[in-house]
Formats: structure tokens, sequence, C-alpha cells
């Protein structure tokens, strides 16, 4: 299976490791030590090696980083990991600190005595984020000290550097060759006056040289170092063992070097560099600058056309939609006649609902760890159920599954909130709210031009009416075989990016009654110019189209509240989903979809 | 009456006048002068004294500027005006730019010959349109040149400075005492480490030290500069003869000087001055940096307490728009009878329209010039009829009316869209979306701290779904007993100032068919602590409380296209305006109202 539920954290052994890196730091005479989840990638996902701040605290989650202090150790989380941090860590040694609102600089500044030298690894902080503490706590006559990283001198059992070998992302699933993907990257330097770019996200390399790999968990990425030349060159900086099965198809353009070898071929560049901050390491821009290189922060060049997907990559993107609804179809069969007999658990769920995937014969991975809740654990947004947490699926109770798969041809992400038996009127409404929200925002066409920011109110209007809100972004962005979770776009109150045709992005509103159960509803949605429609002026207009097709529960639904348009849009919507999935299916799963995708 | 209906414009003129500043221009040794619309406060409306640009070209827009070349004169006209401009100006001398895709000195750079110096008047330009201007010509070698005013050189008959005596605005209307209002502003300097505060819009200085006047047309202020200090007092520039009814309101902390006496003043501060670089003239900056004095570039300080109206003003609003709403109730009455037989024209509506206002004795000036469209003419959205474009009332067409009040409890800004006669299909399907948007935003609530731009799409959402669009904001503020615009807020792309309760904002989405019919719905509201709600969570969320109540036309609603909620909500409003208005309006009108407030 590619999920495990045991339990990860060890907050026991915190202590004594925090107390082997406080005497590293007073050996190199720091009075602090900063230790964040990011690898020099700054991925969502990081390798064994690379889990430096689960090692020290016992924190799992997938954002945040700890300050030890001589006498204070902050663990910075955000809003979603407030609770599970307090199980995760041993409180008397650690303090959980609520992060953006409190900034490593000014913590450190409040905390550390005047003066002091914080040490910091310079390949896993971004340029903005030291610059960011450095301008706070020079005000305090403090400063960060770039040092080799304390962790991995204490870490005696640390793992190695995954060594999972790559493999060719053909053009019959990208759509565009690494040679064509290379002289455009070219021309934008070129554009720019740039004569180099350093690029470090591995899903930006991995799209840019058509290869994909297995170098971290459900991101099928392999992990490297890359410098772009104007002239549609590269060097790429990874494991040689890693490159075996890939060198034909890199070809004779693409240079091949050890990691070992990328600051000395960094020292080496002439000219203009770009530089983006959001994601180049400190050391990056260090290296650079000591060697006399002119840096042009910019974007990494790649970001937004790898958000643009080509036709190839949005016929694959439909077509590992319908595999992956096929095998939800047969899930939420099975869970119906399942579910209410008893004795199925959130894990027992997530296992069967990887089986039907796999079943599939198709699966390359899943795209995140599957969110089973029932009942009480859905208002925790980012649950993941352990042998510990694992609740049983009662009758009465509200089931989230929020899901997706990692196929050759395209990614998945979607969720689905079921009744078990007969719920509250409450739920329902809520339920029927949120769809409310999922589907306006499914119908919407829009001047183009817009951002995120500028639909995300659509799909909240209707559960802000009930005085509720949810706080999560409405959706994000989602790779191609790549990331689940892929930049610039946001459907969120701060994504200011204009959306573009091609772009993938989730629709996924929710309402969490904390203690009591959890609504989500999710599709992916394609960016498109809108269609045709009578009576409709000359305006170029951006619309969605839906990606999945899944049935949504009926049992949720409180019909009464629908407007006769959004009636309209559900029936259309489980008309089509049985008309695509009912011979994809079955004959079990055909008949329980002709029922689940009745008119309302 | 208030209105009058005569064509203004004289582009017949213009080339001799142009032909006068050409000279002027030569004598000073200057390659170019630019002529605003603006006076020295930056209004929207302007004395006739200071119709500068009206007088120079013709064009009788409330914004935009002319660029007088050698052999070359631009007039910069927004968006509103591509169609007026070219009616009211002579094409052969005059050359329309649209702005502000055109800047200012882009447009020099590329017209005027390198080295040029180009003059303007610099209490007429504020110091950021000037700093943005010389940073692009600069670049051509060109500069500007501060100069005495050469439109005030040559044109001969230039009317006097208005002189309309200033009166108190009670406490029983503004809800706070002008001391108490400066000693809040005086604060507000202190925390920012400011001595002083230059206030140079109008309706800050009304709103401060409550007054008003009649110096502009439709805006009841008194026009004047003024200095506010620290502790307090301030001193005030403004013609005597103004004054003469308001000495003692004002009283010893109000210092009185004529308006020749503001540069010495000016010259004389020591210490930080805030200077607002939006609304400032460049003279201000110039005189203060001469005198030394430390320039703080922070906004006029007025403008946020301004718009956040207290309980005073919210109870003159609401009692301002029953008047107005009583007024209204007959005009909709007294159309829907004259309106079928014929006869009517855009003028003969507009004059009765403000007949029934005069008829409240309550009625102080009307709050714009009443736009009275019909047809054809609706869709130009600052359609402004005279007696050379005023055309008949005809059955089957759409009337647009968008009208307001000044009273001296509040400000009134309403618009209405009536069929006259039976219309088509068309027009009522686009009136219905219209509609469902503007019901849309008057329900919403929201979590506080969104702004205007974050709302606008819910107002839009219904009319985007039918492929169309509107192309001016969704709303504006608006002042109590001040100007009908009023910043900072607004309901509209650009608005990122979070609203705030106290607030009151227009609600008015529309939509054109160019050369056909348009259509606009508007209410006054104001931004409220959203009221307790059953089931709602312990969120701290805003709403809207309706102002305006007066009848929506029901002929123009397709009842099938709105869902329940929007049905509700619309008898619910019908409901109230009855129950309201029935008593304030005369019998006849009474039962025309009962029929019109009927349940759908």
């Amino acid at each position: 299976m590619f999920q495990s539920y045991e339990t990860r954290s060890e907050p026991e052994k915190g202590p004594a490791r925090l107390s082997e890196l406080r005497k590293a730091m007073q050996s190199e005479d720091l009075q602090g030590f900063i230790v964040p989840r990011a690898d020099v990638h700054q991925g969502e996902y990081v390798a064994d090696r690379d889990a430096r701040l689960a090692w020290l605290t016992g924190f799992q989650g997938s954002a945040g980083f700890c300050v030890a202090l001589a006498d204070n150790a902050g663990v910075f989380i955000d809003g979603r990991y407030t609770v599970q941090v307090k199980t995760q860590v041993d409180l008397e040694h650690f303090t959980p600190v609520s992060w953006p609102s409190n900034q490593a600089g000014t913590w450190i500044s409040e905390h550390a005595p005047e003066g002091a030298v914080i040490g910091f690894d310079p390949w896993l902080h971004t340029l903005s984020d030291v610059e960011k503490t450095v301008g706070i706590i020079a005000k305090a006559g403090q400063s960060l000290r770039p040092c080799r990283n304390l962790i991995d001198v204490i870490w005696h059992d640390q793992p190695g550097s995954p060594k999972v070998a790559a493999f060719a992302h053909p053009v019959e699933f990208s759509g565009e060759s690494h040679s064509s993907k290379r002289a455009r990257m070219a021309q934008e330097l070129v554009a720019e006056g740039e004569d180099h770019a350093v690029i470090t996200l591995p899903d930006s390399i991995c799209w840019l040289l058509n290869i994909r790999g297995h170098d971290v968990s459900h991101n099928p990425v392999m992990q490297g170092l890359l410098i772009l030349h104007k002239d549609g060159r590269v060097d790429l900086f990874a494991d040689p063992d890693k490159l075996y099965d890939v060198h034909d198809h890199l070809g004779e353009q693409v240079i091949c070097h050890s990691p070992d070898d990328f600051p000395a071929c960094l020292a080496d560049l002439k000219g203009v560099v770009r530089v983006d901050p959001a994601s180049a390491p400190f050391a990056v821009a260090s290296i650079l600058e000591a060697a006399g290189a002119e840096i042009s922060r910019n974007p990494d060049p790649c970001i937004l056309p790898k958000a643009v997907k080509n036709k190839t990559e949005l016929a694959g993107m439909r077509a590992a939609h319908l595999r992956d609804g096929a095998a939800m179809a047969e899930f939420l069969c099975w869970l119906s006649e399942e579910a209410p007999k008893g004795g199925l658990t959130e894990i027992s769920v997530a296992q069967n609902l990887e089986g039907f995937r796999r079943a599939t014969n198709a699966l390359y991975d899943i795209s995140f760890e599957t969110i089973s809740a029932t009942g009480p654990h859905a208002p925790i947004c980012h649950y993941r159920v352990s042998e510990d947490s694992n609740l049983p699926v009662e009758l009465g109770q509200v089931l989230l599954v929020d899901s997706g798969g990692q196929y050759k041809d395209g990614t998945t992400d979607i969720t689905r909130t079921i009744a078990v038996g007969e719920v509250g009127d409450d739920e329902k409404q809520c339920f029927t709210r949120v769809l409310q929200g999922m589907i306006a925002l499914s119908r919407v066409r829009w001047p183009r031009g817009l951002s995120g920011r500028d639909l995300d109110p659509i799909a909240r209007y209707p559960i802000w009416l009930a005085g509720h809100d949810f706080d999560h972004g409405t959706g994000h962005g989602v790779g191609a075989f790549l990331s689940v979770h892929e930049g610039p776009a946001r459907i969120a109150r701060i994504s200011e990016v204009p959306l573009l045709p091609g772009m993938i992005l989730s629709n996924e509103p929710g309402y969490y009654r904390e203690g009591k159960f959890g609504i989500r509803i999710e599709n992916l949605l394609i960016v498109q110019q809108a269609g045709d429609l009578p009576g409709a002026d000359a305006r170029d207009m951006l619309g969605f189209e839906t990606l999945a097709y899944t049935p949504i529960d009926r049992n949720m639904i409180v019909v009464e509240m629908l407007s006769n348009d959004e009636r309209d849009w559900l029936n259309a919507y489980h008309a089509k989903t049985f008309q695509l999935l009912h011979d994809q299916v079955s004959k079990k799963a055909a008949i329980w979809l002709e029922m689940a995708c009745g008119s309302l």
C-alpha cells in the first residue's frame, strides 16, 4: 500500500535530541539554531533524511520550523496544526508558536539575548525568508550566521539521500519535447536580459526536462538542481545513479553533474543570473554574489508555463479523471453497502479506496495521504488517520473522504462527504450550502484578467449567508502527473495571479463544526475560454470545465434549498457522470450508479 | 430649478482660445501648458471660474485635462467620455486621448520636442500627479515648470470666486461637535509624530468644522483651505464674506484668515507636516520644502472618520431616505399614469422628479444632475440630457432615472429603471439578472476585514452567467449631507479599503446594450455588524442595512428566473416599502404603492 497508518511521532525522544543540539550550538558559539521543515527544494513532501523538524521535535506537519535557543525552543506552526502540535511534541521542552502571525524574527528578538547570533543552514532557507528575519533581528543587535547543519551533525542514523531511478515522461503525456520547453524558457531569459536561471524546484525541473521520479512520497518528482542557460542548454545536478535510465532521453543539451559540483558551477557563472527569491536557497545568492555575478530577482521561469497545461496534458487529465471516477464509483458503491452494516473504520475505508484505485492497474501512487475522517475528526482539516486515532464509521455520522491518484497521464484530487445512514438536518443544511457554493463556482464565467481572489467569494456566498465560513482557500492549482498542490494560481483571498485558460484548479468549499462534523465537496476544474452562449455580448470571458465526475451524495441534500438553476446543474452533472462511467465499472457499481445519479 | 438643460459646450470657440493660449505660452518661453479639469480642491464639481478645461476645449466631463503643445493639443478623457468628447470639442484642433491607458507623461514625451519645458499651475495638480509626470518626461530630457495660470491670463471675462455664505451644520445632524472632531484628528497626528496637517479637500474641511456651504453645484460644501495643529486648533483660509454667519459656531480655536495668507502661513510651519500626496496641491509641498518643514506623506486624516458615520448621521440618512422615498413614490405613481399617454420627454421627467423632491420642503439641492435617459440614451452611463439631446419617452422603451437629493439630514442617490408600456423579453431578462445581482449584494454577510473588491463579484455573478458585464464599479461611498461620491471605500475591483460598520455605499449593478437600452438598479446601503442568526457560528461578520425604499418595477421582472430566496427578499422589500411610505404620500400614490408593492 502507498499509505501507512502507523503513529510516526516520537515526542518522547525530543528532549534528549534538543539537548544534543544545544551542545552543538555551544561548540559553534551560537545562541540559537533554526530547524525548518523544508529541504533544499522547498517542496511539500521531504525525503526521510530531510525530516529534521520531525526528528527533533516530533511534529509531523507539512510546514513549520523550530527555533532552538539556549533555554527555549519555539515550534512555529500555522492554523491547520494548532491542535495536532500539542499531541506530537513534548510541551515541557517545546513551545508551540502561532505562525505567520508571529514571525521568526520578532520571536527571536523577544526571546534571544541582545547580540545573539543564530545559526542556520543556508541551503534550507530561501533568500527572502533570510532577508526578512535579518531585517527584524538587526534592530535588536542580533544576527543570523550561515553554518553547517547541526541536526546532520547530531543525527547519527540519518537516512541517506533517495536514489530512485528517474524515468522519461513521454511526449504522448507531456505534449511538448524538453528541447522545445528549454527553447521557450531560454527566450524568456533573453527577453529579461538574463544569461542564466537557477532552478531548484523539483517539479519545475521535472516539467522542463519531461522526467519523473520517486524521491519523495506521492509527488512523482526527481530531486535535483538545475542551471538553464540563455541558449537553451542546461546543467543538471543529480545523483548519477538516478539518471541511468534517462541519459538518452535528456540528450546532449542537458549536461549531467553530481550535486556536489553545484556550488562550483554556480561560482563559474558570468553575467546576469535569474534567482527566484521565493524558492532559491540563500546559499545560491551568496555564492553568486561572492563570485561577482549580477542577480536578477525573478520568479522561476517554469512556474507559469507549467501551470498552463497544453492540449495533451488536458486530454491526459481528462482520461485520468475518468479512470479515477470509475474507481471512486466502485468505492462509493462498496461504501453504501458496507457502511450501514457497521465494522468499517477510517483506516479500512482509506485502504479499500486505495484498493479500488490500484485495481485500475494504472495507479503510480496516491497523490497525497487520504483524509478519511468520520464525525468529530472531519473538522480537523489535515487529519491523517493513524492506528492510534482510527475511529469506527458509525450510523448517523458524516464521513469525509479527500483523496487522489497519481496516474502517468494525470493527477486527481477529489473530496466527497457521505451520510452513513440517516444524518441530522443541520448536517444536511450545511452540506447543501457547501454544495451551492461548489455549484456556483463550477458555473461562473468571468471577464478575463480576474484572479482567484475575485472568484473566492462566489463559492463562499451561500455559506456566509448562514453566518458560516471556512478557514482555508477555496482552491489550489494541480499539476499534470506532478504535485497535487501547484502554484502560482489559487482560488483564495491572497491569490492575485490572473487565471489563464489551461490552468487546473480545485473547487473545494467546506464547512466545519468543531467536535461535531465536517463537510467538503471537491472537484477539479480546467480554466477555459467561455463557450458560446446565445445572447452573450462580445466580451472576452473565461469559465471552467469540470474534470471530475463522481456522484455527490443525494442523501445529504435538502432539495428545497436549491434554486432551479442549481438543481438543473446537479441533475446534468449526475446524468453526465452516469453516461461517462456506467460502462467503465462493474455491473454492481453500474446499478448503484444509476440510482446515485438519478434526477432530483 | 437646481438642474438646467441648456447645451453648455461651445466647441466653436476652442480654436481661437487655444491660439491665445499658445501666444501666452510663447511669451513665457514654454513649449506646452497643462489645463486640468481640477481646481485647488480636486473635487468632482468646480466653480464656474475654475471650469478652465471646458472654457478652453468645450469638453464638459467631470474629469480629464488638456495638454496644449505648439502644434498639438491632447484632451485626455476616461472611458465614460469617449463618445461625448467627440461632440464637444473641435476635432480639427483638439485630439481626444484615452486616459489613464495613456498617461500625460508618456504622451508629452512622444509629442513634445526633446528638451521641452511644459508649464503648469502648481495649485491645480497634486503632488503625486506632478511627480509621476516628471518621472516619465525626464527620460526624454523634458521638464515641468510651475508658473502662473495661463488660462486666467487670457480668460478676460473669467467669473469671480464663489462667495456664498457658509452655515453651521448643527450637532443634531452631525452627531459630534467640531471641537471633539478636532481633538480626535489631533490625536491621530500625535500618534503619527506629526505637528500639523494641511487639508485641502472641501468635504474634509466641512466635515471637520461642521459647516456647509454652496460654492459649487450639488455638493453642499464651502471651499477653503485648512491647517490642523496637533493641539486641535486650526487655521482656516476662506473668503471672510463666506464666514460671516459661522464665526460664533467656529469659536476661538478656529482662526480665520484670507485665502491670500495661506502660502505665508504654510511657510511659517515648523516641525513635521502631514500632506496627502493624492489631494494636496504641488504648491503646498514646494512651499513647505522651501521653508524647511519636514513633510509626512499620509492621507488626509478626515477621510476615514468622515466615511464611518455615527449614530446621529445614520439616523439622519434614514430620515432623508424615508422623505426621498416618498417623493420617489409620488414620482413613479405620476410616471405610471403619464408615460403611457405619450408626450413626456427626458427633460420633463427630470423636471417633474425635481418638483416632487422640492415638494418635501426639505430639499437643499439635488445631489447631482439627474440622469433621465430613455431607450438608446441609457447605455451612455453619464448621460446628461440637454435641450439638444432631449428624447420623447415612448411606449415599449425602458427609462432609466438616476437621481438624488441633498437634505440637511442626509444625501440620497437612487436609480430605478422603468418599463414604459410593454417592453421586450430581452430587456426583462437583463433587468432580472441585474436585480439578482443587486439582491445578492443586499443580502450578503461577510467576515470582517474584506474590502469592496471582495464583494464586487457577488453583484456581477448573475450578469456574468449570461455572458454580460458592466463597465463601472458596483458601488461608491456617499457622504452625509456632503459629496454623493465619497472615499475611501468603494465596491469595485480596485478597492482594497476594508469595509467598516457605519460606511454608506451604493449598490448599483447595471447592464448596457449599446444603442438599444440600459438598465441600472441602485439602493444605498449601510455597513453594519451582521445581526443574530439562528445557527450562525461565533464569527465577526458584517452585513448591510438597506437605506432606500422605493418600488422596483414589477413589469420588468421575469419572476421564474428568481430563486425562492430572491423572491422572498423582493417581497419583503416591497412589503417594507409599502409599510414605511403609504402614510407619507398622497392618497393617489398610496393606492399606486399598494399595487406596486404587491407580492410576486
